[in-house]
């Protein structure tokens, strides 16, 4: 469980908190704000606030007075069309904040989107909490062969325990010395600032990250990508189900034009229309290296 | 009046939709939601939308699970901090969205500050209005003869009437001409990505403007300062009532620390040690160029 | 022409500076370096300085502490495999810095790239040329009558006559006011940050544009792309050319994975596959709008 | 000693091959290129690249087509007045490239400065190697007792070594197992993405990182700041060693208008004009808190 009743009081609280307003309300995302959708074993993605809604795509596009378009049908077609066509700024109009809770090595691959705003918890000031993440038996995988930034098969029987055992020694061992270095008793206490570098990769930490929606969709065409590591890409996911009730036109659009479309090359599109005539192409005849050629093969079986 | 009937009853439309949220509401800005805060002679400033209060700033600050800090003075007190350290990224947590109508050579300026969202009104897809900026009479003003890049004394008499006379009829000419050009009776007509190029930069733009809040505090320490063009700052000073209303704390600590603040250099603070000690220090023997020494003396008078 | 004796003179003169490094020099840019290529009837690009070459992607990439790869045709296919799985990172370990001189509109639209750095000619503190864009004739379009942000067939006969004649004598006028709402004989002459705004969108500004090779692949994708608005696309061109001499491998991979490259939606490829398969699919069958099928068709096509 | 006989090898090789260039040389940068600039135990600086130079900044700064200003006091001069009044665009016209090696908790409190291109050493991709970050004993400090996020006297006796013990067994505990995990000699051996999870934050990385000139002092202000952590303190510092011998008037101004200038708010300026008067100022009568008092004063002792 990732939050302790005090926390989950907080949040109880939060949504108990309903006020008036003017702006732009996406009731899919209302239903959504505060509440912890868990990621991995401690983790956590929670909807701290958002800007706008699918019409304020339309409304900034068209930089109009009122809303957007005239009937919900036409928002729709002018945000496939924006999307389709690569205009981002309309896109960039609305604006999401996520409270998340996530390993620091998740972390450390997450920041390098840097068009976002980040606060992160800090263990300079702070204690962090001994929570790590142990990955479930089935995520315990095996270096990949034809891939170096990859993971194959899961590792089963001994190996596989061995792992497990390894991970969660090290960071018991490591965060009880953690704690005996800053202990103040009997003793002054290490400075958190320099205690923190006893810490492994897979403890916890927390941040807000708020991000734009033009950029929160590069960040999950990327990181919601079955090319993404595991740890990664559940966050992704978390955030794409929010994404899809907070602004549905936008998602679709994405999901067709972006998370499912295929990107052809000048050559492997050349070869498509060759093909498409009835023309037998081969790598040889193709253009496009050995590697090249394979990847063509898989995209378009699909 | 910078508004259409058509664009009022829009707004109107807009003001009477309340509808019930979760999320932190700041009722100062509620309050200005939509409306059209007059600027220049047919521009405007307004809100279109907000996320976060001052309340968010320290709940990012602090990476809480529920609200800020215990209480509201809490909240000022760290706020204040926040800002005296340079503690810019809980600052960031807080959005805001503007529609601005602005002449064309004033958005050249605006749109120098990168860090932010802008979708602008068309002229290649659509037709401008004829709307252009004349100033009032009391800011047509003479070349400032200490600073090349600032104006001086207001023009008076025949001058002026000369300059008012040329800045109508220019616009007025060409604008007619944009529209001859575009006409599509009798003729094919310009395309209007080519007939803009006509317009000059008096001309009414508009635009959706979004920005995180520290960014927005930057552009305003530059843009409402005494220093600042009259024609940008008059908008950023538009804007700054919005603000005050909006995240009264933060916007009050920007007050105290950023824009009424004074930057001194290493070697002016030493100059004013040397004088709280009861010494005379004169130009020669302060280490100042003629030039800084002057500026520093206008910064002890005040 | 677009340069002065004094500055063609200045030009040389950085030319024949030729000076030691033990920087990475890439001899295709060095042969560009300060030449104005002209652009336009006024205008033009130079390249003012550049950091990095095709190695140095690749030792960014590898974080190394020598060159980049053992061999040049490893170089070439790692460049080609961080393009073709966007990694973006390597490429951004390239800069490049442009003195461009360009009409407003043309600038206007160049800005709303944000992920450079600029420097523009103040027309606040100094005096503008009189230099106007006047197209040729067979660039004097009309209106699209399919795309409402473009142009269609080249306008003739007295129409286009018309055209011309307008933007030069407004142009004309425009100026001779400009000039004589400063003049400082006989009179005390207009702030120069106020008569600028009588100046239409076809005279030339200029400015140092400095982008990283990732952004300006960015930039030149969707500006070097044949929607693009002509009197931007021959700038983009001419940044083309001399990027080709600077980074040969790099901008092969960018010819052909990005500015030739073909982007299909999820449904687009799925009714590809279908085809590829012997089906015949219509747009009927084929999941897509009118307007998807159009597009989709003219893709097919080539 | 921080590099292999290989690596100096090939940074010796790049040493010698000097090349002829025609762009802007700074001799005092290129002493320093490829060389490594040790800093704490394993870590270091090198400079890869630079663009530009202080005459590079003038000659943006005024959009020239030559050099910058005439002679080289107007150049200092120049700058100056852009470093006094904010000007940071023609700042950004330089830019340098470093390899840095670092602690991972050193890394991720620099990752925070996000207007800077990275590529880190992937330990997705490669096996990182076993060197950790140990404080020497003089750095081994207690718990701040008044700064929540600093540290207070060096530890000695008993704890200093207690500490030391821990983190040296710690690390040589983890990359053990690390080591163990990934081995494929009689084992599968994990994948090195999740391997990586069990290594603590004192282990090091090593990317390059590229940054313009204006935000790269912003990052020098903050990270060389006193106040910083020692760990990062220390890299900053090599850097500022570097940025003086390339751009030495504009470091000169970077150090007394940011580095060594002051900031004082309204209010502080407000007493010190008061007792440049001769008016005694006490807290009860200043308008400041406590705790702004405390720090006003101690500005004023300096």
């Amino acid at each position: 469980m990732p939050l302790s009743p005090e926390q989950q009081a907080e949040i109880d609280a939060q949504r108990r908190q309903k006020q008036q307003t003017l702006r732009a309300v996406a009731p899919g995302m209302e239903a959504h704000l505060y509440t912890a959708r868990p990621v991995l074993d401690h983790g956590f993605v929670r909807v701290i606030d958002y800007m706008g809604d699918d019409a304020a795509i339309c409304q900034a596009a068209r930089v109009s007075y009122g809303k957007g378009t005239k009937s919900v049908q036409n928002d729709e077609g002018l945000i496939r069309y924006l999307m389709r066509h690569w205009h981002s700024t309309p896109f960039e109009m609305c604006e999401v904040k996520f409270h998340v809770k996530l390993p620091v090595f998740v972390a450390r691959q997450w920041i390098r989107h840097r068009t976002a705003n980040v606060n992160e918890y800090s263990a300079r000031y702070s204690i962090l909490d001994r929570e790590f993440y142990i990955p479930a038996p089935e995520h315990v995988a095996a270096q990949s062969e034809v891939n170096n930034q990859g993971r194959g098969a899961t590792l089963e029987g001994e190996e596989a325990a061995r792992v497990l055992d390894i991970l969660k020694s090290d960071s018991a061992r490591c965060y009880d010395n953690y704690q005996a270095m800053i202990a103040q008793d009997g003793q002054q206490g290490l400075a958190r600032e320099l205690a923190r570098m006893n810490l492994p990769a897979n403890i916890y930490t927390q941040w807000y990250w708020k991000v734009d929606l033009h950029n929160l969709f590069h960040f999950l065409r990327l990181r919601a990508d079955v090319h993404a590591q595991y740890e990664i890409r559940v966050y992704a996911e978390a955030i794409c189900e929010t994404v899809a009730d907070w602004v549905p036109f936008a998602y679709r659009a994405f999901e067709d034009y972006r998370m499912g479309a295929v990107s052809l090359s000048a050559q492997m599109m050349e070869c498509t229309r060759r093909m498409l005539r009835g023309e037998e192409v081969t790598q040889e005849t193709s253009g496009l290296s050995a590697r090249e050629w394979r990847e063509f093969r898989e995209t378009l079986a699909g």
